[in-house]
């Protein structure tokens, strides 16, 4: 049972069929098809030669076979994490040199090491700390940068920046340059791309194909964009215009690589290895769990870090850079009917034929037709509307996007992500900070006590009742007591303090001593602290300190118990 | 009002009366005499001339009278921001140049601006962020490195260092050098200091005296001390025997200084003064709200920022360093009487004469002994048995601590505090990353809800409850989908689950996202989602949303209600 969790293909293997082999198959083709050109564009979005991205998507896929638990996750490089890596890396290295090469393999070992760790540690949880309006506006931060990044390649001319304003000044400065040649073709694959996504599956249904074949038709469009113009620049020899090709590309299974290991690299490295792992896990998280609730099936986020870490490291020591599971790939191979990790297993299969077979045929593949199906495919990330939604919803909800989204475009991907991150969590702490506490009464005709500004609840003026909506630690602690004492001061009818505790699920010792000293200041007012429906565990614990030997008063099992005897007790006095 | 809110002065000022300025008066004295010696002994802790020490306590003081709310605490220079400033100004200038002291002025500068700045900006909920275990734990392990970096004096050697293994290589390797006519003056300092700290109060007791006298005679043992063996040395002329003394030190009031001002200077000093502006914050804010707290009086954290500001922007022009409210010269101030802030301003009067007249008398005044002042003083902040408190009560607190202590001790002050923060935030964040649900069952006879691990309640085959009982956030929303679907699988009688939301504060964005993704996927294995028992305030922020239009279930105002008609409902089709 245990192997079977950490290799889930022991699990699925055992129960392989030839139905499920056929449908794999199938998927399989469909998804080497489409994965030629996408990752031949995201290794040059990424700074990397065009095999690396082929490369990246033989063993990692294999791997995560192996170990992943999603059926339908495709594993390969992504756009995100290739501009991630193009950021990192560029830090380091100078882009098209070895060194740059080694450095990403250094990156994917990294990112790799990280997430297996996490995955073997049970840190799964730590997606969750990214919150989902953050992640959404980084992507289009990203989306738009990526985009941006390429117009250079459609435009035919030299331009480079990691930010916003540096890419548009870098592409002005260059306009004049612009090849036209480059520019034609680079336009018109564009043109064509997103028509074929808008208005090719339309155009294939009217002309009598199935709605489903026709959206898995309508995938080829990159293939078709590639094949045209490498057949145009091929035939007129464009290159010899100044059409900027892909070139030689080495024919050839995937090499066994080392990846660079000098501590100043690993050391520089660290950080950009940890937000790429972190980014990378989500992404593909979210696709693998919105694929798996389709089919009712359930993703376990501890052994996803394992497969995505198998798979980096497969990228690491097979000439790739850092992968993921992409939401666009993974859709197609779910769409064309994969049941099981073993479609990936037969799509690695197929790009290793491709890498064997067809490289001298993308010889004249103009670049420009890669930067366009990247532009086509980024751009359904852009979406603006998620800043209206956080508007209309809460103010610091905005304030984290607004600023993830500003700081991806003006400081780059790392600074946007990381202060997205903080950001998100420094407002949550300031919220958590002000503990919910109401005043209590009691409901009239039942035993039910509800905040005394919104009902119309029976109260006693000797006896405040305060439920306290929170668990109490060391930054709202303090807040419950200066409001307690705000409250009491010059009160003079109040003899008792009755603290509900429905909601306190966790007392640490930072709020038990503001608890002991509230106790305190209570007693030398002459008034008398209680406490109400206590949690058994929260309960255990009190039992082991002093402030239940301490306290003025007494701790109630309900707090209508607690009602019914201070206010008999008071009346008696009175 | 307003005027009053930023200048107490105003308000008790008015009311100012002869009772209160002879009370004040005597206060003044008392403290004036015991804050010269524990002024020069901290300036040196701070590798500071003597003078700065004095001159810390005249118009720090003098400011925080006219905008402090405490009416007892004594501001100046405290063991630990001595050691913090030693330690921040100690990285960018060499300890006895001028350079080190116009540093000191700028840390001072930076952290009075800070604290200025997060009072006017009502930021006084900063100091809850700092767990109370994790200040005792610094505190302590502060306390172990300055008797330490104290021994060097009364040993009479030079050595230096910032960490407990470098300070105790030092003392180790300059052993042979012990002067022991120094190691005699110090022992002996030392030793009286310790009796008079624990003997001579019930010795004063037994020779006839009040105890209340006595209390306050007990904290003259620091200025017998000095008074004896500065007659000593001069007497003997024991500095020719390499015993070292104060020395010259300037006459005259405190002068107008300008910080330094370089923006390397600044930057390098930043995070060091946000320490010190904390730090020396939270402690200032115990120490006046344990004293006010006696009195039945309110301390104003904002307004307290706004004062301590001000007393630090003084330091910084009049040739002193940070400061803080201390903890050992406030209590005296209180105990002797002190009703309002003008005794600091007669104590700030009394050390202007000091500076004035007295330098000269302290001119063969024993470094030695002012490090036994030092030692003395600082061990009474070592507690250990925050640890045990901690290790008995939780193992995140105690984590927090230990790391605390264990950072402060072996990589200084700065490594310490900023460790224990990060890491009881850190440990804070894991926790509430698993909000507590609860199933719940009605009890028999009532209209209440329990949890039905714990509780004979009533349960239905098709109803599902949940008791949420944290607000929802990014980091837990998607915990409880998780919860909820991994219960919610493979239970076939299920018809209907409700969430009970009696305890939910908030719903951010992420958080609402996910619930919607809850009612698709349940919607998709043919169960309803119902809500309970919704605040007003989160009601009126979903209202804003698609949620409760696509809701597959219904919100009931209380679980009874739900459970009433859901459980009708159900055995009504069965």
């Amino acid at each position: 049972m245990r192997l079977t969790r950490y290799l889930p293909i022991l699990d699925w293997g055992r129960r392989y069929d030839r139905a499920a082999l056929s449908s794999d198959l199938v998927a399989a083709v469909i998804v080497t098809i489409m994965l030629i050109p996408q990752s031949l564009a995201y290794a040059m979005l990424a700074g990397l030669p065009p095999e690396a991205g082929i490369y990246a998507s033989i063993a990692p896929i294999l791997l995560y076979a192996v170990f992943g638990t999603s059926r339908a996750l495709a594993v390969g490089p992504v756009a995100v994490v290739s501009l991630m890596t193009a950021a990192a890396v560029g830090e380091v290295a100078q882009a098209g040199t070895a060194g740059y090469a080694a450095a990403a393999l250094t990156l994917a070992l990294l990112s790799g090491g990280m997430l297996l760790a996490m995955g073997l540690l049970r840190m799964g949880f730590i997606a969750n700390f990214l919150s989902h309006p953050v992640i959404a506006g980084f992507i289009t931060a990203s989306g738009i940068l990526i985009a941006t990044s390429q117009l250079r390649h459609i435009l035919g001319v030299q331009a480079g920046g990691d930010t916003l304003p540096e890419m548009l000044t870098g592409l002005i400065r260059a306009l004049p340059q612009t090849n036209p040649v480059t520019l034609a073709i680079g336009a018109a694959a564009t043109a064509f791309l997103f028509w074929a996504r808008k208005g090719l599956k339309p155009a294939l249904i009217r002309a009598g194909m199935r709605p489903g074949l026709a959206a898995l038709a309508t995938r080829t469009g990159p293939v078709l964009a590639v094949v045209a113009t490498t057949a145009l620049v091929a035939g007129l020899r464009l290159d010899r215009q100044g059409v900027s090709v892909v070139g030689a590309v080495p024919q050839g299974l995937p090499p066994f690589t080392l990846p660079a290991l000098s501590p100043d690299l690993l050391g520089a490295l660290l950080l950009p290895a940890a937000l790429i792992s972190i980014i990378g896990f989500v992404e593909s998280i979210s696709v693998a769990q919105t694929l798996a609730a389709k089919r009712r099936q359930r993703i376990d986020p501890d052994q996803e870090l394992v497969g995505l870490g198998m798979a980096n490291l497969g990228a690491a020591f097979t000439g790739g850079y850092p992968v993921t599971g992409g939401f666009a790939r993974s859709v197609v191979n779910y769409d064309a009917g994969a049941e099981t990790p073993a479609a990936g297993a037969f799509t690695a299969i197929g790009l290793a034929i491709a890498a064997l077979l067809l490289t001298p045929l993308i010889h004249y593949l103009p670049n420009a037709t890669l930067a366009a199906t990247i532009i086509v495919a980024v751009l359904s990330l852009v979406d603006f509307g998620i800043l209206r939604r956080a508007w209309g919803y809460s103010r610091p909800d905005f304030a984290a996007v607004a600023a993830t989204i500003a700081l991806t475009l003006l400081a780059g991907v790392e600074a946007g992500v990381s202060a997205g991150v903080v950001l998100s969590i420094l407002l949550h702490l300031a919220h958590s900070a002000r503990p919910h506490v109401a005043e209590v009464g009691l409901m009239p005709g039942s035993q039910h006590f509800r905040n005394i500004r919104r009902h119309r609840v029976e109260t006693h003026p000797a006896v405040l009742t305060l439920r306290v909506d929170e668990s109490l630690w060391f930054a709202n602690a303090r807040f419950l007591e200066d409001y307690v004492l705000d409250r009491v001061t010059g009160d003079t009818a109040l003899r008792d303090v009755v603290l509900m505790c429905s909601a306190v699920n966790r007392i640490d010792l930072s709020a038990l001593e503001t608890l002991e000293s509230l106790n305190h200041r209570l007693r030398d007012m002459g008034l008398r602290l209680h406490l109400s429906e206590v949690k058994g565990p929260v309960m255990d614990r009190l039992k082991t300190t002093h402030l239940l030997d301490d306290l003025t008063g007494e701790v109630f099992l309900s707090q209508y118990d607690a009602w019914h005897s201070l206010c008999g007790k008071a009346d008696a006095a009175a």
